[in-house]
């Protein structure tokens, strides 16, 4: 039985998956791939894990140098989180000609074309299925499963945090802050969720998906990021009204110009197949030239699932063929920019939600003022007036250049048709 | 440019995907994988294709020696249908030396065993991603992505025609007869039907799955198969009442004394993932032991899907990547029998609709003889009596033994509680 040491850095929720997996199931390992994965040794810098250390198997230190200095270890798994101190482990790693497998979407976004090249100068390579929705193999259907496709669209649930946090707001109907403390009570949020729920997390996601999907550079800087911080519950039930339920969508769009790319809070009719991805489940769905639409779904996070694609990565890598297919594919070598089309001619759907005081005229002045902006309006809906005298007016628009939306609402605001700030989403 | 030339045996609809991706995307597939992909050959028994010869750049020919001959040609893409012809143009493909790509469930499902052996011998291989589920690439998420997992259960909608059957008897409020008819007017059913609708097809996808998620010998025989032949709109209906949809499903459910296997119009929650997985597209949920579930969807047939599939196969042969996978993963080479659970022994949710006199004491009758039987009711519903004085009575179970449920059916319709024969279907 051949044996293979690995390495790991980073002993937190994912790595404690991963730790649990091979030692329980070796014989699958071994039964599947004719190799003996043997975790060999642990970096780790939280001390109360040492006393873990005799179920695994594995030596527990807190030295790098243990792993990058051991030419046993050919393999590294790294769960190391942030940005600075990861890439400058992942560096350390592949300097001394380690293979790294990661999870750390944050790090592979923002200093990602760097650790490739290292990779590719030292001849060893990077694998990252789980940097992205967790288990699903997303990374692998759009690298092999679609090989024969351009790519035309993703429209992606990434962030279980947001995800449930939205679903929460609407089955329990609350607002932002009591959603966002409920996840937090039942680990679904961390203590700090800012990178989470500012859309953050979700760009490095988009990133890295875009990288693969089109094949070039993806600058961070060309994402449109909106979280989901100011999405009220009465937001949550204007879409319910609507037929939709608002998810936070990381979106990449093929156009004639060049590819649109954002992370947004966005309505999603009932009836297309992402309103259904709930709670903490993260959904992907891949419009490809000939599959026409595949839908990807699972748990985005997690420590066994989140393991699910790092162990499938760790046999990739150990039998040699995912350097196969990184030496013989070209997804990940292209130094080509992608053309980003600009703000002001991304073509979406929106929504405004108009607060106005119940008087004559004030529909027919945000209709003309729509109208003269050029937006082509879907559909106008006045309600009630409430007992304050205020009433709620809202828009959708068809497909159209986003800035002469934007540029009405202004308009409208500063005429003074409205009585508080309007709302604008985008519309799936 | 390294030239790489490719054979195809079978010119049909799939046939005409591949065809027309491969005449299109060449440039894709030589920026993706480095190689010029040129189909040099095309044999077909269909005289009419010679005159679309011209488009392709291919020689057209009806002569198989002009594939088994050919030492240039390496692979070949194998779009025959049926059994008998297409195991027999098979054997000769692969007794040629050459690499098979097959889109053929009911070949593999049949005679795969003897093929796979042969390919062995010959130390050619055989792919078969678009064998299952169209352009779904699910064969590689069970084999690479899954790799971590033990599978625990595989449930899906395998059979485009017999879903859109069924959607469409939903959605018009129609019965099978009429939904069959506009699904083979819209090219979604054949002439002959038999082998969708009666669950065949879906049996033969089982089989290939499951061999791959239970790396063992799946014996035909061991699948229980229900077609939807007989499925009323009547039943479509109580379905809807019960919150629920019905599914022709295929289901793989690992239990302790061995695998339990079965295609069966099947009553779907409409909060389960399966439910919206409509009109002709397919749709697969597998439980494992890491990732817990895993939904995919897309379309299960149809020419550029399907193709989709077929490429990426033929990507993966041509660059000798699934050589490696074939040579370095045992999913193909287990020749043990998955153990299989006993009919009596399966353990299912059932649903029963008893169409009875209306009289007082029936339902008496019912539930004693359920409870008789050691029949573990979940929920009992009497409708009103209709104007013919008839009545019905839904029962649903727990899961348990099939046995005992059909025992107890079959006991309440021979003492002449019922007036017409039970309705039972599975519930998921």
């Amino acid at each position: 039985m051949e044996r293979c040491a690995i390495g790991l850095v980073g002993w937190g929720t994912v790595g404690g998956g991963v730790v649990e997996i091979l030692a329980r199931d070796r014989a699958l390992f071994h039964d599947r791939c004719g190799l003996d994965l043997q975790l060999k040794t642990i970096v780790t810098k939280t001390p109360s894990r040492r006393r873990d250390q005799a179920a695994t198997g594995a030596r527990v230190s807190d030295r790098l140098e243990d792993l990058t200095g051991d030419p046993e270890i050919r393999t590294v798994i790294h769960l190391v989180g942030g940005i600075d101190e990861a890439t400058r482990i992942c560096r350390a790693l592949l300097e001394a000609g380690k293979n790294v497998i990661t999870a750390n979407k944050a790090m592979l976004a923002m200093r990602g074309d760097e650790l490739f090249a290292l990779a590719a100068a030292k001849g060893v390579c990077i694998a990252f299925e789980a940097a992205v929705a967790g288990g699903i193999p997303v990374i692998a259907a759009l690298r092999d499963g679609l090989v024969a496709n351009h790519i035309d669209g993703i429209a992606a649930i990434l962030n279980g945090t947001c995800n449930f946090i939205l679903t929460s707001m609407e089955s329990r109907g609350v607002g932002y802050a009591e959603a966002l403390a409920e996840a937090q009570r039942l680990g679904y949020a961390e203590a700090d969720p800012t990178l989470d729920v500012d859309g953050t997390d979700t760009a490095h996601k988009l990133a890295i998906l875009a990288r693969i999907a089109f094949n070039g550079r993806i600058p961070l800087t060309g994402i449109r990021v909106e979280g989901i911080q100011s999405i009220t519950f009465d937001d949550i039930r204007s879409a319910r009204t609507m037929g939709a339920r608002i998810k936070l969508l990381a979106v990449a769009q093929r156009r004639d110009q060049g590819l649109e790319l954002r992370v947004a809070p966005t309505l999603v009719p009932l009836d297309h197949p992402l309103a259904s991805v709930n709670a903490n489940f993260n959904g992907i769905v891949i419009q490809g030239s000939a599959v026409k639409t595949l839908l990807l779904v699972g748990p985005g996070a997690g420590a066994l699932p989140t393991a699910s694609a790092v162990l499938a990565d760790l046999v990739d890598v150990v039998t040699g063929r995912y350097q196969f297919t990184a030496s013989r594919f070209r997804f990940f070598r292209s130094d080509a920019d992608v053309p980003l089309v600009p703000e002001a001619e991304e073509l979406t759907s929106s929504y405004a939600r108009f607060t106005v005081p119940d008087r004559a005229g004030v529909l027919a002045g945000i209709a003309s003022t729509l109208g003269n902006h050029g937006v082509s309006v879907l559909s106008v809906y006045q309600g009630a007036p409430d007992p304050s005298g205020s009433a709620v007016i809202e828009a959708t628009t068809h497909p159209q250049r986003g800035g002469a939306f934007l540029s009405a609402i202004e308009a409208i605001d500063r005429a003074g048709l409205t009585i508080k700030p309007t709302v604008v989403l985008r519309r799936l």
